[in-house]
């Protein structure tokens, strides 16, 4: 490949495909898992470039050379991460060397570099660290401001088309800094003007299907919009991503598909731009210049820390009581003990009562109730794990929900915040 | 294949190795992520068998049928996960019998009860559906518990070694249940008996070097024991596995490691068995007969929310109070506002305060209190974003820390709760 003149224009007859490969032995253990590739599919796909295929590999110079050798030959942007540390585990450059029958080369510009490093910190380089200078020939080098591990980039071709390798560090705060600052202009330039533009609608209180139902008869006729359906976490998201031959362009087919399923779905569509359920209920606390406080039981102060993940919080959050035994219930929200005994702790009277009285008590706006069984222990005939009852109140009056959920714990619990989140913006559209 | 008679007991020179393919076009967005190859890959090493590659493939029968060659080529056990279904985009069972060379052929026992399942839903079958009951030549059927979609597994023979072919659905949940009751099992009585036992430490206050450096000169001695080291979320953890002739001598071997690994770290070993920080606090709660509240600020409701997520919390937690407003800090907490006026919320005194006030509040046995600054902004020069201070009193006095964490809003909220899990820790041992 050496000698290969670089490319600088380039014409693709179809989609530029790209090929990601994870590589260190922790990421094949029950523990560990590749994340960053979630983030680089993302920047590829802005750039019009679709990830074809992911694969996972351990610190062995054969596997990882063979990975190497299939991912060039099939995919024009082959990105590999991880394996370029000092240690003799570390053999992405060695493999990737050998799947291009290249040699490496250490580099002395980056030894000198090394060894200042060390020195500054006043430590004595160990003689593996070298192995961080070795560069494949013909890669250019591209710095890492976040840590020891330069990544590498190399031009070919393969069967007349072009391919771009990149080699990249494992580290996700250290490939994030390195794609961002470095490698996404350097792709760019390398590729026809793709102008994507993208769109995520997030609904809530129906279900995958439903909203499939709804929605297909809109999005099979915007042919030149991709749209995807994800269920996840109690919610359906709609991807829409459309490519074009101007931004504008890109932009008003997404938006004009997004218009059309939002008049579909009315209200259910809680977000237009991929907003969280509990960032859009912060937008309109604020907006109305509102604030909110929360007395809960089975979420056991889930509810309050979903409120607050969101930065700015402070201005409409008051705060939060997580009132797990009965004489907490009375003691923070003023729940009457005759009416636990009447009623239960669990009961609609008593959801109604920790939203109507702690709003009085914090002199909040909105006042969130919220009691039930997460399970596994703790129902009955009479009220049965998953039993949940959600009160919103404000000064016009108290909603009230009663929804039996299924599933285990973690999972009642979430869609009981989910839905008195969800129940929290409807009292405030 | 057909006509290869099943094999029924096999020699390894080798460790078996196994190769994960996972098939949807979802897992190429960057919505989507693979998670079952991390329960398949901890039941495969209860096997002895050792995961070496991992592949994400969209819905492509030529580029499956590509991965799908390459994997049979090269690892024992084949596990495919998804592309099961009944639409055009499931693929999997044709691209592996494309693979292998061979056919498929209806199984008209399956399409009887395809067409039972749906009358007795009272809804007529789409065609499509049929092709769930396409099966490759000589595969065997795995019934599916919770799902519409069967499972495949074929054995067959490479270059003289064994192959052993799974096709699974997607969901985790099926998969799970399938993989469980029926193909582990399957799997066990093809290979050679492995015994494996494992034990997981976890560590708290120390970071990932400072413990290797004072580990490794143990674990390397025990060349029989494989330690693998993970930083996680505020912890260290070390796995530790061993393979011998017998159970026995496989779980006294990591015992053996495991007492000194613990002798060395001494008590900031908080779990000798992958038991999470807040299941421990939980143990030693109730063993002690004792009870905990909180009343948090920065941390949102995320302590609670911790300390309630682990099923039958409450035994020993009492309550909590999330006082984002100073007005709540007085009103829940009974902390003076002239303490507030004079050294802050966020202060020494007012943690403190917190823990002390809203303990005897709760009649508990242990109170937390926690106030800080999780950002990204309400910091100053003097009180800067990640300054929390965190308390832990109970009736023999009140321990209290301050910490500047780094990180960003959600770190900062984590590792607050992570110190002040560990310091209730430490005060019950």
């Amino acid at each position: 490949m050496e000698g290969v003149p670089p490319i600088t224009s380039v014409h693709y007859t179809k989609t530029v495909i790209a090929e990601i490969v994870a590589i260190g032995s922790e990421l094949l253990t029950p523990f560990r898992q590749d994340t960053n590739s979630l983030y680089l599919t993302q920047r590829l796909n802005e750039l019009g470039v679709e990830v074809m295929f992911k694969n996972i590999v351990g610190d062995n110079r054969e596997n990882l050379a063979q990975v190497a050798r299939t991912a060039i030959d099939r995919s024009h942007v082959v990105i590999f991460m991880g394996g370029l540390g000092p240690t003799i585990d570390d053999l992405t450059r060695e493999a990737v060397a050998d799947a291009l029958g290249l040699k490496l080369k250490r580099n002395p510009d980056m030894v000198a570099d090394l060894y200042k490093r060390f020195a500054s910190r006043r430590v004595l380089m160990p003689d593996n660290n070298m192995r961080q200078a070795d560069v494949i020939t013909g890669a250019e080098v591209i710095p890492n401001a976040n840590g020891s591990a330069p990544g590498q980039y190399i031009e070919g071709e393969q069967d007349g088309s072009p391919r771009y390798i990149f080699l990249l560090p494992g580290p996700p705060h250290e490939l994030k800094a390195m794609w961002n600052d470095q490698c996404q202009q350097l792709l760019r330039d390398k590729l026809p003007r793709a102008f994507i533009a993208t769109r995520e609608l997030r609904v809530s209180s129906l279900g995958e299907s439903t909203v499939d139902a709804r929605v297909a008869p809109i999005y099979t006729k915007h042919t030149n919009v991709q749209t995807t359906i994800l269920a996840k976490a109690g919610e359906v998201q709609l991807h829409l991503k459309c490519r074009a031959k101007s931004l504008p362009e890109a932009q008003a087919a997404v938006d004009r598909l997004a218009g059309e399923l939002e008049d579909e779905l009315d209200d259910a569509v809680f977000s237009t731009n991929g907003e969280s359920l509990e960032q859009i209920v912060g937008y309109y606390l604020q907006m109305r210049n509102s604030t909110i406080c929360v007395a809960e039981s089975c979420t056991g102060g889930l509810m309050a820390e979903r409120l607050t993940n969101v930065s700015g919080s402070s201005r409409y959050f008051v705060g939060g009581a997580v009132v797990y035994s009965n004489h907490l219930k009375t003691l923070l929200a003023d729940v009457p003990p005759m009416m636990i005994e009447e009623y239960g702790a669990v009961s609609r009277q008593v959801a109604v009562t920790l939203a109507e009285n702690f709003r009085e008590i914090c002199n909040s706006t909105i006042g969130v109730g919220i009691t039930g069984i997460a399970g596994p222990s703790g129902g009955s005939e009479d009220k049965p794990v998953g039993l949940v009852y959600i009160a919103v109140a404000d000064d016009r009056g108290t909603d009230v929900v009663e929804r039996r959920f299924p599933g285990d714990r973690e999972r009642i619990r979430w869609w009981s915040t989910q839905l008195a989140l969800d129940m929290v913006r409807k009292k405030l559209i």
